[in-house]
């Protein structure tokens, strides 16, 4: 018996009926490539619905890209980005935005993934001095890798600061639409209006193929965007199958409706697990990821039958994620065997 | 009217019904992300019955990150590449090579697109001088981007060239299937049987939504290849739905298929309009390009009807392409335009 | 009245007459340049007197660029190295490493400046792991940049740890003479045989107008240090210039006589100041510069005559630094105006 | 018998005697390291003195650091430097233009080393197209790497060709006392009152032990240079040790001096060689070079007595320079060592 991948990310879920027959739709003749087709037109339209019209947008490959360059359109390399410890940009990139911004990352120790005000201003001794790193970037991921939401207050607190000292607010929204929908507000509520600058905009972990967006709320900023996507290597030739992607996934709400069943099976998981005597569930579930404690020997009965994560070893921290493609059947299935394996 | 975009690139072709057909088929239950899924396993047997065992495959978004991908595998940032002032990593990338090898690229001029030993030679000199970058590359284009194609005896040459010199020898094949096809040979007998080190295999322009392959052909270089395309924001989390595109393209010859198609529309179109008399064909047809003089009024006419690129605005070259969507009928229709522009 | 520069940093003092005198006697005819000279010779022969024959040595501009060019001969860019958080090449470089090397530094909270082998252990997560930035070198200082000296016990730990875990070692020796002093031993006793692969060895903090070295004990490693000295800006064009300097340095161990005295007028300070009640040293005064706590209005006070750097505004920290140029008479005034500050 | 090097090159000169007086003058007490002492401050008095008061100065340690800083300042990794083939950032720096900017240089073919108008603009296709590297620098090199001088005349076109096409202009000048003697002008009258933007000021090779300066017209471009230079490792912590020597060498003309007598030598020699049938000047002696071309079998012999290079191994091209320290008994024994060779 193979094990169960559905519970170790959400990128483990394939693509939405939805999506798929959109990239079906989008394949009939020929259309320009590199985004100047009729399909990318729409798509962008579809985000201005959404972020108001006064953005920029690039459709880009994966959310490493997206991140790096957005930082790339606001960084130069003395600079720094000042973010958390477990931001994905430092823990789980390779050191792509070392590596392609020149720039050092500040980090911040966190316990739930979320940073704050003090945090940042911590991380500002020193401007001006030629020998240190010049910060000119906080970044924030919403929902956060630990499946915490920023309150909307928190981060217009953030932004307000990150203007107020000369540095520029970026979201790492690889699950913006899981924050959106557990905060019960708009993309655009949870984002460009509380002060954000640029975000980074997920498609792949929300029922995409593949495709994720960088969004510009100040289109002055990104007048070299097109410059950083193409040496980043983010450019699609086939443009057309990313943008009508995006297109469905932003019509009648598609990215509502799937990250808001995400999150709700997120919580039906944590209801059912709840009460396992030996199991903690160690971070508020606010979007579409569970972390728990469990006794190892559990751990490794439920690996037996489902793949997923350990999170930290040393304090037996597993992850476990839902997504669009969870039923409420594979989460009933799921509990039992936690149950089964903490007995 | 809009302009009919079909020969602008064979990037403007959408995605070969099988391909289609293979995503659709990978689009069931859930998968580890990052490669590790059956599908990728089975796609990379698909390429080692095409090249042989003794090859490492990684698959990525773009031909940029595929070539850039190989190249960083092989250089470091005081090596230099040598390649033609025409390949697509010195025109075509927005420096992406530079910036990501941090190389210099030594550029060799050429009327054809193919450079030769003696021009490989002449950027030699300098060796072990600290001054200069060291040339540790070579990088061909097979077919080239004017359209040509190397010969198997020069593709060996230049190997064993390189290796009598300490140097690799990179080839971009964003198009080796249409070179393939033209040599009458397989794939791995115009690549690696000839002494290529690493080849960009091409997917997008031959059928595939989105896809390429760096292909490995000595798996002690490439130990390191995996962190590489991390870092350069390569690594595709759904990866079953690139590496099935492959498994499809794979199967029953549909590359050379695909590939053979799109040559031979390009020959017919050669064909008839070969005769119109201020219409010249300015380099070999021998893959899936065409690339004509024709009187500035013409091109202009043209344009109004079909989307394409003026190659050489000051001598009035231009760039039509062919594609395995590419019809008989289609060629019919844009010969009968291109004698009408000409009249 | 102008401030008294000399207590703030070992780069405040000038240039030792016997180097001074070096420089003069260099000054005669025309030389090769970039290093091809008698001069460059010599010295060479000189480092390998003290540190073995088996050596490379390249001599450079600055200590950064001596740190970032032994860091750069032992990474790529998907590498870490590993430091301690107050390292110079993590807090004192401007992102120098970062954006020379491409890598990340994963730093190391340290109260005394060295870091253990456990810290390194912690550091190790992640190995194979694609989406993780892959260690490759520890970066220790000696001494470090608390004034603390690493013992060579802990060193021969460090390099038996490293080496057994496919890591190399790099020491930052910008002040290895003050360690070598302070811990009675040649500077080859506490640097190569103790299994450090690469080695800053500091020039102007010990008595240099400007020069530092990179030593390295493998010479294996090193054979594409030539070109990376050169890309990273650091090839000196009259080199006879710099090398007789050091020559002048490892003469009749001036290196020994200059860092020595330095260490004794630390201690000497330390003791003319440990007993003032509001004033704690806050770092085991081992080599050539004083930590200390005293409170702010003491610290403003002395600020007036003397110029030296806040270390840590938040705890009233200052650091005080002794070099080969202080008296005895200097440490008397100074220990005079603190006890002065302080009343 | 060793080979005379004093031919080689203008840095094979020792360190003009004032020059060295400066340094012991400045060996005086305890300075603040990093440029904010005395000698800093009164060198760029001096500056101001000689190329207005609207200027930002910032010393490094060499040629290719000054002409690296410069090119950061004035670019973005997607951006492209057009330059002579022959340029130093080319030709001579081992890459670390391409690798410290992460930019594309575009080469121009030029027989003399100077570049025009046209060559400029021929390099300009593809601006805005996002597939292709943004021109943003001009950079020329006065006088040239082949010992040329471009006339006020056609620096003051090649600048308003610039800033008529948003490209800014550098200029490389390691020599530029040369070209200023030559011309008879003053150091701004053929840089800055031009409308050069940026300035790589040279002094090694006009008298320095070591010491170049970046030297900024518009001090808007310039406020993030001093991270710039910090990054780039160029940062001199004895920095009054530099700022002493331009001290000198700008003061009662010293830099004119030095460099009109250079240029004096070289047309001397050039006078004294002109007859030798088998030998040709191959190009203009304009400042301290010359370029000739004589038999392979004279170059022989003349090198087993005096050391220089040979520019164009196929041609037999020759490259003798002349500097502050040579005499004209040199030049007289250098010209029939020369005759001898050729007889």
């Amino acid at each position: 018996m193979t094990a169960n991948t559905l519970f170790g990310s959400d990128n483990h879920a394939g693509v939405h009926p939805n999506i798929m027959a959109a990239i079906a739709a989008a394949n009939r003749g020929s259309a320009v490539a590199y985004g100047a087709d009729s399909h990318t037109a729409r798509a962008i339209e579809k985000f201005k619905e959404n972020f108001g019209g006064n953005i920029d947008v690039y459709f880009v490959f994966n959310g490493t890209g997206a991140n790096v360059i957005a930082l790339k359109t606001l960084t130069q390399p003395f600079n720094a980005v000042i973010c958390s410890e477990h931001a994905h940009i430092n823990a789980d990139e390779c050191g792509a935005p070392e590596n392609f911004l020149g720039c050092k990352l500040k980090t911040v120790h966190t316990a739930d993934g979320k940073i704050t005000v003090d945090d940042i201003g911590r991380q500002l001794e020193g401007r001006l001095d030629q020998h240190r790193v010049q910060p000119a970037v906080v970044s924030i991921t919403q929902s956060t890798e630990l499946g915490t939401i920023y309150t909307l207050a928190e981060i217009r607190e953030i932004a307000a600061y990150c203007h107020g000292h000369g540095l520029y607010l970026h979201m790492d929204g690889a699950r913006i639409a899981n924050a959106a929908a557990s905060l019960n507000v708009g993309l655009n509520d949870c984002s460009g209006a509380l002060g954000v600058d640029l975000l980074s905009f997920g498609g792949t972990k929300n029922g995409l193929l593949l495709g994720e967006a960088v969004v510009c709320f100040n289109p002055e900023l990104s007048k070299n965007t097109i410059f950083i996507r193409k040496q980043a290597m983010q450019l699609a030739s086939k443009m057309r199958f990313i943008a009508a992607q995006f297109s469905a996934l932003l019509t009648d709400d598609l990215w509502l409706e799937n990250a808001a069943h995400a999150n709700n099976m997120a919580r039906l998981l944590a209801e059912q697990i709840k009460d396992i005597p030996d199991l903690a569930i160690i971070q508020p579930v606010q979007a579409n990821a569970i972390f728990a404690s469990l006794p190892r020997v559990a751990i490794d009965r439920l690996l037996k039958k489902y793949f997923f994560y350990i999170w930290n070893e040393e304090k037996n921290e597993v992850r476990w994620m839902t997504s669009f493609a969870t039923s409420e059947e594979d989460i009933a299935k799921f509990a039992a065997a936690i149950h089964e394996s903490c007995r």
